[in-house]
């Protein structure tokens, strides 16, 4: 196999630390708009450097994709970039005959009259109408393969398969106890994206009403995350996950909630309240700017932070139905522990398990394990062979039982 | 009396209006930066314009505003502009030998190594080491007379002179219940004032060790204030009220305490902890700006709000000690109902509170009732007149026992 990774950003650099580990591929073409960056991952790796290439591509210019897929004849684009980016490099790989996966899916846009009770665009709809062209292709593109989505959805694949007889509700639930030294508040996550995921409406999925909106950090709970992170504040976010589930696993209902803590929804809430959070421009002495690219600029850059970071994150899926007969309610969940991926691969923890995934799907695809043709998740495919993978690759995954 | 007010914004504007219904004075030369503004304020009054003439000044410019106030035959300058031009006006009116009035003094900095337990170059300092000049030349620079400081002032030594023989504490407490229709968050006073002024070390004064300075928003309280607009959160702000007082009334401790309300006060704290109260630049996508700025560019101009304003506005001062060998505890006190001065003056609460209190010093010193040579607070001089003009003006104040 054959693989053109875009993007050598905290992701990507990390897929490139992860994968260099791996025997099932034979070249990964990593490329990046600055190639330095590029560069600056492959030399990293060591003696692994014979098995990666750096090179430079603009992850915008779809004909230019498609042509260095076919000149470097891999066989699958890893989309590591942004969510921007997903329809010029999800078509280019399509008109190069080549498989596709990305971590996150193209991007909504509010209903126009009612953004907080209906869906506009969703998270994904432009992908999905063009499964028919892919099946056709008999070409694969894998979407939201990260940790979530991505690893939470092979959790509620799994819990499908081999844990429930029917589900009442599956229920994402993402939170973390970290912690930045020498900072008030410093995000672990990019900020822009964070405040985009938390302000756009939140959809929900339920069998009878079908995809709907709610206003910002509905339905808050607190939920006792694993592995001493403990209680933390979460509320429905936008997530792709909601809309992925429910294509392909059956339950009455589907929800992503995100552990944001009660300090940081208050920060959000406080910067939308003074319009912070606005993308258009306003005009300053010194130029005319998007207040939320300086809200960003005045926060320290999240990449660089790993070594200042402690604590550990956790991604995982609250499944409750019945078994046998029997109420059941379980917890499928990943913990990193930011100190081991820092050890580890040089890598802050949300970062790293965001990475591990996509390598691990890949490594499925190269086996054949994982096939077929069409736009599909995670949960589309067979969960066992994935999580017996993450346990291989040394980062088990856990079962609480509630 | 012919007088020259410089700055014909919001307090400037107020200030012409309650003056026309004055005969006190011959002629008020209305000046500011953009003359456009200075011509609307006396186009505004109707048939008072012969005693009102528009002029174009820079308030940075010493030299031509000492000109200018010898060629207009000026008997007193008032500052209605920002802190900022404070130490240039006050030096033009010293050196064409006119007397001077301000509403806010000369500008803080904070101790450089123990910013929030010692005092730096404090609020008013610069005005004051210049006090022997005043002295000797023989012309009054009343310091601080607006409302807070100001009234707040008068109130203090009315109490020292009329109400009690002993006093344990001053505490200036300033509330208000104003909201702001068709808006979550629309701070009534300018923002970017705001988050100087509560971010800046507080200050006390205390017999025993002077004036020293604290960590923002110190010693909260819940403060009653009067007329309905009922209890605010209160907290320690800078204000030259603290470096007033103590020079001419004995206490034992003096405050300043600003109502912002719990919600304000988590605010101002979110933004002190992003680093976007930072006024230094930050380099974003089309330009280079401060971060304050954009945060001011993104909420409404106070100024247009008026007409969206309901609720009061309250300032005054809470005196405890003895009187009689009894222990009292009085708030004196003066409120204002937004719908009321934006009916009778076109001006909104917080700003007219502000213009009256200078227009009546004015008539003062124009009728010889308040004199004097050097550099003055209103503490300093007979508060009975003082508060017996806010009376005639139609804007009586109170006194609550508590």
């Amino acid at each position: 196999m054959r693989v053109l990774l875009v993007g050598a950003g905290g992701v990507g650099t990390a897929i490139t630390r992860i994968a260099a580990r791996r025997s099932f591929f034979d070249h990964m073409v990593v490329t990046d708009y600055d190639l330095s960056r590029a560069e600056a991952a492959v030399a990293a790796l060591g003696g692994e450097e014979t098995r990666f290439t750096a090179l430079r591509i603009d992850a915008s210019d779809r004909a230019a994709v498609t042509a260095l897929l076919t000149e470097q004849r891999c066989d699958i684009l890893v989309n590591a970039t942004d969510p921007r980016f997903v329809m010029p490099l999800f078509e280019a790989a399509l008109a190069a005959g080549a498989d596709y996966l990305d971590m996150a899916m193209s991007l909504s846009s509010p209903h126009p009259e009612r953004p907080y009770e209906q869906c506009g665009v969703k998270l994904g709809d432009r992908q999905f109408e063009r499964a028919a062209a892919w099946e056709e292709a008999g070409r694969l593109a894998l979407v939201g393969v990260g940790v979530e989505p991505g690893l939470s959805d092979v959790f509620a694949r799994y819990a499908a398969d081999e844990l429930f007889d029917e589900i009442e509700e599956i229920g994402v639930r993402d939170g973390a106890n970290l912690t930045v030294e020498g900072y008030d508040f410093a995000p672990s996550f990019s900020i822009w994206t964070t405040i985009e995921e938390c302000l756009n409406p939140p959809v929900v999925w339920e069998r009878d009403r079908g995809w709907f909106t709610t206003a910002p950090f509905s339905e808050p709970e607190v939920f006792d995350f694993p592995e001493g992170i403990g209680p933390v504040a979460c509320v429905n976010v936008e997530h792709e996950e909601v809309l992925l589930i429910p294509r392909w696993v059956e339950s009455r209902r589907v929800t992503f909630k995100y552990g944001l803590g009660d300090e940081f929804i208050e920060t959000l809430k406080t910067l939308h309240s003074l319009g912070l959070d606005r993308t258009d421009k306003v005009t300053v002495p010194g130029g005319e700017v998007s207040p939320r690219d300086v809200v960003a600029a005045c926060l320290p850059d999240p990449a660089s932070l790993g070594a200042l970071m402690r604590g550990k994150t956790c991604a995982g899926t609250r499944v409750t139905g019945t078994k046998d007969g029997a109420p059941r309610d379980v917890y499928l969940y990943h913990v990193v522990d930011n100190q081991w991926s820092m050890r580890e691969y040089g890598t802050q923890a949300v970062v790293w398990q965001t990475a591990i995934n996509p390598v691990i799907a890949l490594e499925l695809v190269a086996s054949g394990v994982w096939s077929g043709a069409g736009v599909l998740g995670a949960e589309a495919l067979a969960p066992r062979p994935f999580l017996d993978l993450l346990v291989a690759y040394g980062s088990p995954w856990g079962l609480r039982e509630q």
